[in-house]
């Protein structure tokens, strides 16, 4: 039987289609038909889709930066509000240079350049596992921050729902769940609507603000919340660094492009490149204006009230229709922006699950094509930390942010040694060619990498140090808890990639020989009982060999000699051997025996344990039984030489 | 090979006992040794231990069966708290109906003579169902009860706790269990000593308190606290009647000892009968000489502090040492009472499940020969009841006692139609045997029948009165979910019933010809990929038959083709079949396949299916799997013709 791949007759190989399997019709209603993979390009999106898809988180921290770089001015009173101006053009200017330092990303990884890719392929695995480990966290934490401020919205609105924000937002995490396990095309359409709906609100509101302001008919907050201080702190550097921090949040989601390249149409770079450009002018423009009217008009940061909801109300004189209408588009927006990480984190954890170092379910995609493990995995990490931190964006915010400039700077790193080492390369090149020909083209290109790695690596200086300024000030608000789970999640890694290449290695075939033939088998069976599901087993345990045995486990004495009386009628002289269990324990006493038989086994020999399994009709009906069957395989299963068959018996 | 029981050769049956289990380290220490089958009759205990362990639960209901007549009376203001006195003599004249009705069964029921088994024997199978649904639901509220009135002992001595109440609940009720799960015998001198420690403390505190009201010298509670009615209502009947119902909370437990018979030593039905008459006398007396001095020192019904604290200091003059043991033993007797319903719903559901009406699991005795599956479910339910009604005497009490009237009344009218038909039956023999002998022998006994008739008849009468009086005047309080629940157990009684039954007809052997003989095999075994462990269950595949087909679900055409030129190498001529499954699922495509072979299948043909199950070295690693060999048994296990076989591959 055994033979050399050379000398093998190639053994028949045949096709057959697998016929479509309708889901059930809750399944089908809520995540829509099975996808076939032939369906995936199809799924690709448009610019204006894009932007509606990717941009939601980005454009979305505009509803909060401003009030949580006031919250923190406040520690400092309200006199100390006007440096909020300055620290916001400060981050704009920050996100000038991590969109241009993205645009080079965009077009050098046409196929996804989050930072993940980036630092793997240029700065080696340890880097792309924080990379990795840090954007997980903060795509987790952007759902989290992003649906309690949905809420705070809803709050500001109806202040009598205060109470319930966290089942609402609970609620809502599970909304945007459901509409991204039907995929991602629809979900664009869905969130198209609401992203360009904020856009239309808060560009009015701004604009209109911005024009009462010039014209001096835009007065102060009627009735504002109260500014909830109550010792003054001096204006230190350090405090205005805390509220930079905090501005910094505007920020986070502008990476998403550059990891969800794939999903646009060709050409995909150009298209996520201009959307990019597209989507940080519009953030850019919010951020400012916002921040703008809300010291003209003398916003409060408040638990209450939101700022957005103070400013809408006085640039449109009261909560009238067009101030609901900018609250509801706030909360969509943020409640959008959720998605956003619902779009990447299932992406990226596919990534890092086929680079073998997360479970590789996650990199399984569903009946709808999407990877359906990594979307409930964050929907429910997400859940728990609105749960622990009771939907309060100014608790959750400590651990945010940081996760996204560790990524920005490990990505602009490695961006600008890709560049240094391309340049060199060129540069070799060129000297080997310059006996034959000019040197001009290739030092203009020279030129051009020098440029792009100054460019990226000052992007990644710039956001390297304002992490710094982030861990440093918030440390001890929460910040340290990221500071453990990305170092917890590198091992995790390498945990778990440890195991997948052990068990490759296990189980390869190279340099293997053959495996072992069987040239015997010894069957054991159980009998509990004696009756027609017993006796079935004991017919298939008959055609496998000769040397069977039939073993029970006496816990009483009275059962034991009826089976053996049983036995006597029905057993067709296959020996019974009674293991007294005075113990009452079911299993132990039938693992230990077949222990001794496997461990006594002559070579080539194989113990087969034939199992009667019972299957009552309903699953509940299970809960009636004993489940010897179930334990006895679990401990069998480790067992060498042990191999464990299932006869079932179906009452029908 | 098929042949008659007659001319069968009796197979060779042999016998082996099994080795020793050490149990591990946390089990041993927590619930002891295994002990053998063999040690089961050393466990049974004397009537000073037996006092202990099942007279725990009548006597601790002294603790607050006077405050909760006091808590009804009190609607009607202080002025109607003369009234409990009358109460609480009528009900220990009930008392006195009852015991004399029990002192019955316990003779007639030397095995164990609950309210179960006599109605079962009596009365008819409904009967008995009810009476087990009855007892079963108040075991669980015992324990909710007891230990929600000792936390209450806790919070009157350390108001600060006052938060905490129902964790420490949970706790002490976990606390319970686990001193179950040890084995009545040791859980009885556990409990011997705080059960005599509460006798002598309360008894001093009643006989002090009596000798100091007689001399003038007891005055009034101190500070005591507020009386938390607002509004009064009249003095009606009703109210009465609903006080006097709280009060005969304080019969709970009386019917313990019958349940218990077969734990006293020899001779058992003295045992238990004497130590019944000790237990009444005693609960009698405690309970009248505590509401007659909880009225004479003018104690309020409260939440903040229990009747006995109130009492014992101002018997004890204060917050002193005797104050302390005092309400120290009035805890822990009422922790302990907990303890009588941990002795006897694991017996009583041990007997349901013997007769098929409850998972077969609750009849097996564990390693240390206590039913630890009713331990268990007994403790879950008890600290679910906690939680809901968050350790609230008064809202756990609407729902108690309902249950052990219930079961007195069928007890008792079991007991009384037994009566009357030995009674016939001796009058028709002795009428038979008229001819030859006097009538007097038989007619004196006649009259003896019909006094315990009119006896047990009366204490049904008289139990009975009392659950309709509990019903009607509690039922919007909370009795209406017990009126509920006790017909949704009989009705489940009666599905699990019918669930085994039907099983035990399908399984059975009478009229059963022989099993259908297996002539030929088709096997089939799935290829996810090809590595040493799928080989190695191709090897075993090919032992058990020439017709092997293989087959790869095919969601990747990469994968497939690799697979392909695999197969063309190692797969030993077996024939290998594709199937497409272009919607990425695993498990069905395969289960279709195997469908059709069964449904194709020859008269005696098996369908083999061989899985190779990957078998992790740790469990947690089985996470980072698919578990498809899992799901695939779970399927398959439900298609009839089809045998499943594991062949594990162990990663060492």
């Amino acid at each position: 039987m055994i033979k050399n791949a050379d000398d093998s007759e190639t053994p028949p190989i045949s096709h057959l289609p697998a016929p479509y399997h309708a889901p059930s019709l809750l399944t089908s209603w809520l995540i829509g038909r099975p996808l076939s993979s032939a369906d995936a390009p199809h799924q690709a999106i448009r610019k204006r889709v894009g932007l509606a898809v990717f941009a939601s988180d980005a454009l979305s921290s505009t509803a909060y930066a401003t009030q949580e770089i006031l919250v923190i001015l406040a520690f400092a009173g309200s006199a100390a509000f006007g440096l909020a101006f300055p620290i916001a053009l400060a981050i704009v200017v920050l996100l000038g240079i991590v969109t241009l330092s993205y645009q080079q990303t965009i077009h050098a990884y046409p196929n996804g350049g989050g930072a993940y890719t980036v630092s793997r392929e240029n700065l080696g695995r340890l880097a792309s596992q924080i990379a990795g480990a840090a954007l997980l966290t903060d795509y987790i934490l952007t759902v989290a921050v992003s649906v309690s401020s949905g809420v705070a919205q809803i709050v500001s609105a109806a202040p009598e729902v205060l109470a319930l924000r966290v089942p609402i937002a609970v609620a809502l995490v599970a909304f945007v769940m459901l509409i991204n396990l039907r995929g991602v095309k629809e979900s664009g359409a869905i969130f198209a609507v609401p992203t360009y709906f904020f856009l239309v609100m808060l560009f009015t509101t701004v604009i209109v603000g911005l024009i009462r302001m010039s014209a001096g008919s835009l007065g102060s907050v009627v009735d504002p919340p109260h500014l909830e201080v109550t010792v003054l702190h001096p204006l230190t550097l350090f405090l205005i660094l805390r509220a930079f921090s905090n501005g910094t949040t505007a920020l986070t989601g502008v990476e998403a492009i550059s990891n969800g390249i794939t999903a646009f149409r060709e050409p995909r770079s150009r298209n996520a490149a201009v959307t990019l450009l597209w989507m940080a002018a519009i953030l850019g423009a919010l951020f400012l204006g916002i921040t703008a009217l809300a010291l003209s008009i003398g916003a409060v940061p408040s638990e209450a009230e939101t700022v957005i909801s103070q400013l809408t109300r006085t640039v449109f004189n009261g909560r009238g229709p067009l101030y609901l209408a900018a609250i509801t588009a706030t909360t969509l927006i943020l409640i959008m922006a959720a998605n956003t990480s619902f779009a990447d984190f299932p992406r990226l954890s596919a990534l890092v699950a086929a680079d073998r170092m997360l479970p590789r379910q996650l990199a399984h995609r569903g009946s709808r094509l999407v990877y359906t493990w990594g979307i409930v995995a964050l929907a429910a990490l997400a859940s728990l930390l609105i749960i622990v931190f009771q939907a309060s964006v100014t608790l959750l915010l400590p651990l945010y942010a940081i996760g996204v400039f560790l990524s920005f700077t490990l990505s602009q790193a490695g961006m600008a040694r890709r560049w240094i080492h391309i340049g060199r390369t060129a540069r070799a090149e060129a000297e080997f060619e310059k006996s034959a020909e000019g040197t001009r083209l290739s030092s203009i290109t020279a030129v051009g990498w020098t440029w792009k790695a100054v460019l990226n690596g000052f992007g990644a200086i710039c956001t390297g140090i304002v992490m710094l300024i982030f861990a440093v000030t918030k440390f001890t608000e929460g910040a340290y808890v990221i500071l453990i789970v990305i170092p917890a999640m590198v091992a995790a890694f390498r945990m778990i990639n440890h195991h997948y290449n052990d068990v490759a290695r296990r189980l390869s075939l190279e340099n293997f020989g053959s495996p072992p033939l069987f040239s015997s088998q010894k069957v054991i069976i159980p009998i509990h009982s004696v009756h027609r599901g017993s006796l079935r087993a004991l017919r298939y345990a008959q055609t496998l060999s000769k040397d069977v045995t039939a073993i029970h486990v006496a816990t009483d004495d009275a059962a034991a000699q009826k089976i053996q009386g049983a036995w006597a009628k029905w057993g067709e002289e296959t020996p019974l051997l009674v293991i007294d269990s005075p113990y009452r324990e079911l299993v132990h006493p039938l693992v230990d025996f077949i222990d001794q038989a496997a461990t006594a086994r002559k070579p080539g020999e194989v113990i087969t344990v034939v199992v009667p399994q019972f299957v009552p009709r309903k699953p509940w009906h299970n809960l009636l039984h004993m489940q010897t069957a179930y334990w006895l395989r679990q401990a069998l299963l480790h067992r060498e030489g042990v191999v464990v068959v299932d006869v079932p018996y179906q009452v029908e």
